[in-house]
């Protein structure tokens, strides 16, 4: 029944594997139908070799299994926060990829210093605030969904697709599963060339404000040119 | 009719993947037959793993499509500039290979610290200007091209077959498209190596001059003795 | 008699390969078997390409060879002290892979600076004090397993499955020779990761307490709820 | 008549792609014959992948050829002056690999920081001068090999059997053409170590002289106990 669903969803899973993205098991994809309110995730723990469409567990928005017979992700409930309050998503991928990884554990945004970043990335990629003990200690995913929804108050989720939790990793996402795992790809390209201009460059400032939009209007909007329409 | 061009054309940028220089659809190579008055191009956005000889779109120099149903690259303007500028060029190669980009995004030339660098490149990487707001406005990728030129006044393209675009990325080029290619591999290995010796040694300068002519010497120009001829 | 050990010995010793953690023969793993009081370990220098699980070497708790016909790893002894100290081990790797290495020369532990550290390493990874020039004299290997062990004072090596060797390599263990060959996987990128952090933002403290706990917690121990049971 | 030493040389230098040590046609392997008096080596500038044992070049020890129809690569005279001068070696490694060469570039010795290093060297890889300009005009790469040997002055070759020279790249030798190999690929990785330590410790010292010694000692020499004999 959700068929179309979880092979979309164990597609982009593996896509973290061909995109060098992931280590061991340490990422995961989901995907969302809003007509039928469910979303897609991959299980818990399992290799990525060894996943099949068929494992990939089926969740309501309250976060019950309506198929599957494996435990869904443990960042579940992070999912769930932000398909809940970015109405406009429709995949998401967590993951631990290095060079963004790097930025979220220095509790350092990714600046905006090209357009390679500002062709995807609408501005400087936010960090969160580090969750309280209490919101640790109450419920740690659920928690992680809420302080990433905290720092985009005022952003449009599609335009800065990304986000960097402070301490541990990468949130991406998109409009579909496979544009999550490509954010997230592109995160972390623009993560590490961002390190290398602070080595080469400590002093430098951001891409002017002018060119950012323009890059990111080619590809993105109404007056978008970039791609074959 | 322009089957042999656009053949040459698509192995070239099917050669960025091979040499890793490319992410995504991030990179386009092009082709000039001076002769028929035409250059070969990519078309924008096609994934390389999917691109076939006979996509590769034919523009005349003024940027009007001869073959082809696709839209060409979105850096085509660019590409135009320099091929109607630079008249002994007949390849170029745009991308955002990694190190090169940190270059570029860092605001600062690469030195020229060793004699890999000089084999192919007789002096620092340029690196233009920012484009004014006004010329992003009225049409950014042509005037990409035109601050190359400006750039490269006094210099001698084929000697230094290589420029970083501020906050950009790279362009390179050569007597044929894969040449394109090659200059923009060896580019990015050198901007590699310029930001070890930075890292190494940031007082370093550059490579005393007179061997930089030498080997620039041993393989370009009359007495040129690398390779079989 | 040992062929199952020797079989997930030699299994464990071409992960080495797999993960990229070696460099020619630079690399071992070993294995035991507590009720029957034996390890198996790679032979000395045989590339990973040519060994066979025949040339597993079998050898007592004292370091008497059982069965096998080649020399066993020049740092068995090592292993032996470990496995007789560390009660509740099952597998060790030896590695000098680059990061982890990296850390070890430069005579730095690797704070615990995020979550993926924390997942798998219940705080930074020790760093043993340099050997004195009398052990070295006396028994290199077996005082390179002791001063580990001396380091491991009032730490559980479950809690902290790795150590890094002041200006030699990285040790890691397990409950199996696998499960050791996967930390030593884990302490590789977080190693590269820590040093990325360093470069971003050299001041960064440590991750805070409550996260770390959190996250180790989340994996191991009595409340863990990560992957399928 | 050669044809041994042809293939060995020929697998020799297929070997610099399997382990990345070269972009392109960036590095040669040489061997020698010491009874007959032949060199044989690498032609200039042929692609590894285009490469077959019968396009080796075989030429005397004053740089005749003796056997071959292609020009030799640009680098054998200074293949020769190593020869000449270092009468234990029988095959030379010439790479410009990334780690090694940002060195060179740098004006930089590789410190001796760790165990890997002393495995294979006895002690910091030296750096050469630069060649000063009449040498550049009057025979480059004779001048090349003879600031090698200037600089070996007082040292063993077979003890510390690689160099950097300044501004250029790394020579390594050996026993054998795939011993230069091995060599080559082991000075790579402790340059990118090197460069780890220097970039987490910049006040880092040189590993314990007596630790260098033990492990040099380890693998080399009358007491050497790695390996199978």
């Amino acid at each position: 029944m959700y068929s179309e669903l979880k092979q979309q969803v164990w597609q982009a899973n593996l896509d973290l594997v061909k995109y060098s993205l992931v280590t061991l098991t340490w990422g995961n994809v989901s995907g969302i139908d809003r007509e039928r309110r469910v979303i897609a995730i991959k299980p818990s723990g399992i290799p990525y070799e060894e996943l099949k469409p068929a494992q990939i567990i089926i969740l309501d928005l309250d976060g019950k299994i309506v198929e599957g017979s494996l435990k869904p992700s443990s960042d579940t409930s992070t999912h769930l926060v932000l398909y809940n309050s970015f109405q406009d998503i429709a995949g998401i991928t967590h993951t631990h990829s290095e060079y963004a990884t790097m930025f979220a554990q220095a509790g350092s945004e990714i600046p905006c210093f090209g357009t390679t970043h500002a062709d995807h990335f609408k501005g400087a990629i936010p960090l969160t605030r580090f969750l309280a003990e209490n919101e640790v200690e109450e419920n740690y995913e659920k928690f992680t969904g809420k302080i990433i929804v905290e720092r985009f108050n005022g952003l449009n989720p599609l335009d800065i697709p990304a986000v960097l939790v402070a301490g541990h990793g990468a949130f991406a996402w998109g409009k579909s599963p496979q544009e999550s795992v490509k954010n997230s790809l592109i995160l972390e390209k623009v993560a590490k060339m961002a390190l290398g201009v602070m080595l080469i460059n400590p002093q430098q400032k951001d891409l002017p404000d002018y060119i950012l939009k323009k890059h990111y209007g080619r590809k993105h909007g109404p007056n978008a040119y970039y791609g074959q329409d």
